[in-house]
């Protein structure tokens, strides 16, 4: 792992690494932050995954996170949305597929199958990196995210209940398997049978039975990809059906944008924490 | 003025704005935060102004001040830093002169003097179109600012003491007179005669009997401009000798950038929020 930058912040350290991938065959980064309480013993950790086109910057950038988690003492993992590289197959003018885009899939098809594995990216070789490098609980962890981060957090967290404690998403794609952005995408990365792709929907996964305890999702009014994209109401209506305990909050007037997500990062903050103990 | 996005953040609205300068003689472009208790009657206004190389953005997207700003009432006004567009002479690869580096003085010296303009800019037109377009209370404004911009404060603050009832400033230029990174710039804006430059150099203003009522000053200690270019302790000097009230926090392991910025700004709201009643 290479140390990139470190800087302090609100008392902790906000990071940024590098490691050579050996899941997603590529060399990748990630931002870290450690809270000041870290100093004393480790501390829980909440991951966030990013939407559509971001890297691990935007929310390090804009996500307004750092105030409270060093308050609460929350590590926050931001990791990159997709494998990156010149070696990385890739559409440069489609943003909706390729490097930003990896919809934290393990791809089957060629020839994305040998880097985008951004679900066992997330789920296995990055935890690793951090549990031996930062002291982190990770007997504590919370997964959060934005977009298809918020997709992202949501199918992780159903299919590893036993991983996370906490989890919520600011506009999540709910039902990446219907949704025009998504669909082209999850057929190149999973193929055209789209039987394969119900194990990365929300909604396919908690009608096949997955189940986690209770998630928060906040939701703009105002967003562009609410009505095409996001679609929340999808999820509550199968969280309704399964009996999982979804807390929807519809914000008035609120965009897709980073001014969205920080306006209720706190909210999330405290969600994980109170969960994470 | 031209509307170039809004977005609902924290209960107020995030605004970026543009119009034509006639002071600058150029596009310019600048954002504008608006609380959410503009609704019920203008409210105070606080202007931030930038370092080098930064445009509106920079502040916007890092400094994290909505939160805070939205719970106070205050308006928040970040100008961008210089003059910009084809038309303005500028020195491309040159980041401490020229577009993103107008240092908030009146050139004199051609071909900057018909462009760089940014102490007028920034005192007399963009204010009034602040007070034309916003809910804006005029009686009420306060100046903030980072690295050049803190300069900016402290020099426009201590030449209209009536204008502004606050001024603080994040790791300011204090002396730009002296400074490496900074001569060179005034002597193309101003001229050889460095008697011209007094006038916007905050150290030499105090010396020459310009005063304002107090100032907030934080200065990280990992700065890696702090011994060259910014040395806060002169300022502490000038301010001891003509019995200024200046607050200097040395703040332990700090750098120049936005992660210390971010960490502090809820001080300086603070600061300006008690001040501006």
């Amino acid at each position: 792992m290479k140390v990139v930058s470190t800087s302090k912040s609100h008392g902790g350290v906000q990071g940024v690494y590098s490691h050579a991938s050996e899941v997603c065959a590529c060399d990748m980064t990630f931002a870290v932050f450690v809270p000041p309480q870290a100093k004393d013993g480790p501390v829980p950790v909440l991951w966030y995954l990013s939407g559509l086109t971001c890297t691990h910057a935007n929310v390090m950038d804009k996500g307004e996170y750092r105030r409270l988690a060093a308050e609460l003492g929350l590590i926050v993992v931001c990791p990159d949305t997709s494998p990156r590289g010149a070696d990385v197959p890739d559409e440069k003018d489609n943003w909706q597929f390729g490097c930003g885009a990896g919809f934290y899939v393990d791809a089957t098809q060629q020839p994305y199958a040998r880097n985008y594995r951004m679900y066992s990216y997330v789920l296995d070789e990055l935890p690793g990196l951090i549990g031996a490098n930062f002291p982190a609980d990770m007997a504590r962890q919370g997964i959060s995210g934005h977009s298809m981060g918020g997709h992202g957090a949501l199918t992780i967290a159903l299919k590893n209940p036993d991983r996370f404690r906490s989890c919520s998403a600011f506009a999540p794609i709910v039902q990446p398997t219907t949704a025009g952005w998504s669909r082209p995408a999850l057929e190149k990365y999973l193929g055209a049978d789209d039987r394969d792709w119900r194990a990365y929907d929300a909604t396919l996964l908690i009608e096949d039975g997955r189940r986690f305890g209770e998630f928060l999702v906040d939701q703009g009014t105002a967003d562009g990809f609410l009505d095409e994209g996001l679609r929340p109401w999808l999820l509550d209506e199968a969280c309704k059906k399964a009996g999982i305990d979804l807390t929807l909050r519809m914000q008035e007037g609120y965009d897709h944008s980073y001014n969205f997500i920080s306006t209720f990062m706190d909210d999330h903050l405290k969600w994980h924490a109170v969960r994470l103990g």
